[in-house]
């Protein structure tokens, strides 16, 4: 395997403007993987209810995603459910029920323990630890979290921020962590606390890829129908860490180009709800995109 | 002339929480007027008070701004009081004492008509009606608005725009106009509306160039140390416009260049209050910063 991500797979109900669905393919490990497999091969590492319908199942096997690591468990999948105003950007959660992942323990299965890339999704940092520990040798660790880790884990956070080399986070969680406004100024006070990169994903206003000695930054792909923004930033991960691994080496210009490729991915993720978009879309249209990014670009 | 700028000549007073300053010297035409003189030649068409300090009128020929079309009235210069929280992106207008910028009605003089490049800064659409009739011909006309004058003169502003080939403005000002959230969308149904060309200003999140067949998006120049943002937008516009009048001639990658020259000069421009980083900057020094911004954005 190159690459494991550990993380959440749910059911989503998910209210726009235009549209209401019910109980559709999502979580983090699911539009991490169905992006990164694109550039690699992906193993996914988490827990589905007896609920769990066959079908998506197929769906990720049809992408070669690995499923050796995603038990099922008595109980019902994890279900969030999410509402979006005319503002995509403003997302309201209505409901989290976390079912049979509330006593999730990751374990990885032993093929999965020699993997080069390790995303550690949005789930607590606690886990996070127990994953780690698991591990041998790995090229690269990368990682997630959110404002609800923040506030209550913040030293369990802090431990993981020591072993892992790449935080994947929102704008405003880097500004939560490190209490500074000015995005620039955040990213590095970030690096002071251990990881040796942040990648900021700012939505529609683009990516910042903040190293100790480089800054990259781009804008979004403008994307004119945006549907559902629910796992735009875990396909942007994917992406990311997937065209890392395909690379093969952590070079600066290859993390530039694996933020254009997370970049890429996730402007197909909101054009529709779930994977419906990104099913459809070939590693060709995705090469293709990337060209008109350049295009959009250049000057 | 190669350029002509119609707007403010201002005395500002400004807030931030690390400083106050009060009295110094701000106004559209005078921020557009100096980051376009870094390209070419420009001229003022503006009014101030007798208590205009005579420094700042020397200030402005140092970088050979000129000054035929600013006219001296008796009574007190445009004042505006301004205050930014901890975000910079937030302003508070304290006060605007329009003063002698009230009856202000702009004259070409006779060597301005002919200007090849014009630029109809943030007044009264109205005025701007009155600038377009006395104009000889020019190659580009570029204007700007806000909130005010979108609320209270649609009717003008919707005249300007059959004229005006190039609108500089805010995304909040954009959408407002057109209705349209999703900024893409947005500028296309600006374009409906008569410019052939729209660059939307989006602070620290960068800028968009949207034309007929074309769009081109960059990020902000990353800026670590924003003092006062006052100006930015007028800077921008003149590095924009500068940067056009240079080049002579409007084609797609001249375009694309001038927004890179304006979010340059801009970057420069919030580093200290009014034209305070400005007045250190060289030609040099812009050049340096495209070279580094280029670097930035490459992959």
């Amino acid at each position: 395997m190159d690459i494991v991500v550990v993380g959440s797979v749910a059911l989503d109900s998910v209210e726009t403007p235009e549209r209401r669905v019910k109980d559709v393919l999502g979580g983090s490990a699911v539009y991490f993987s169905w992006a990164a497999s694109y550039f690699s091969r992906v193993g996914i590492v988490g827990v589905i209810g007896d609920d769990f319908p066959a079908r998506h199942i197929e769906l990720l096997k049809s992408r070669s995603v690995d499923l050796e690591g995603l038990k099922k468990s008595a109980g019902r999948t994890f279900h969030w459910v999410g509402k979006y105003g005319s503002n995509p950007n403003e997302r309201e959660t209505l409901s989290v029920c976390l079912n049979v992942f509330e006593g999730f323990r990751p374990e990885l299965p032993p093929q999965y323990r020699s993997a080069d890339y390790v995303f550690l999704a949005n789930i607590d940092p606690d886990l996070h630890l127990e994953v780690l520990s698991q591990l041998e040798n790995p090229k690269l660790i990368a990682g997630d979290t959110m404002d609800f880790w923040i506030e209550t884990k913040r030293t369990s956070l802090m431990k993981t921020f020591k072993k892992i080399e790449m935080m994947i986070l929102n704008d405003s969680e880097v500004r939560q962590i490190t209490g500074e406004t000015n995005l620039i100024k955040a990213g590095r006070a970030l690096l002071s606390l251990g990881p040796g990169i942040v990648i900021v994903k700012r939505g529609e206003n683009g990516a910042l890829l903040i190293g100790e000695d480089f800054l990259f930054s781009i804008p979004a792909y403008p994307v004119e129908n945006v549907v559902d923004p629910t796992g735009a930033g875990d396909a942007f991960a994917g992406g990311v860490i997937g065209s890392l691994a395909r690379a093969g080496a952590m070079k600066e210009e290859n993390l530039r180009s694996a933020v254009v490729c997370g970049t890429v991915v996730a402007s197909f993720c909101v054009e529709d709800f779930s994977l419906d978009r990104l099913r459809s879309v070939s590693e060709e249209d995705i090469m293709s995109r990337i060209e008109d990014f350049r295009h959009l670009t250049d000057f």
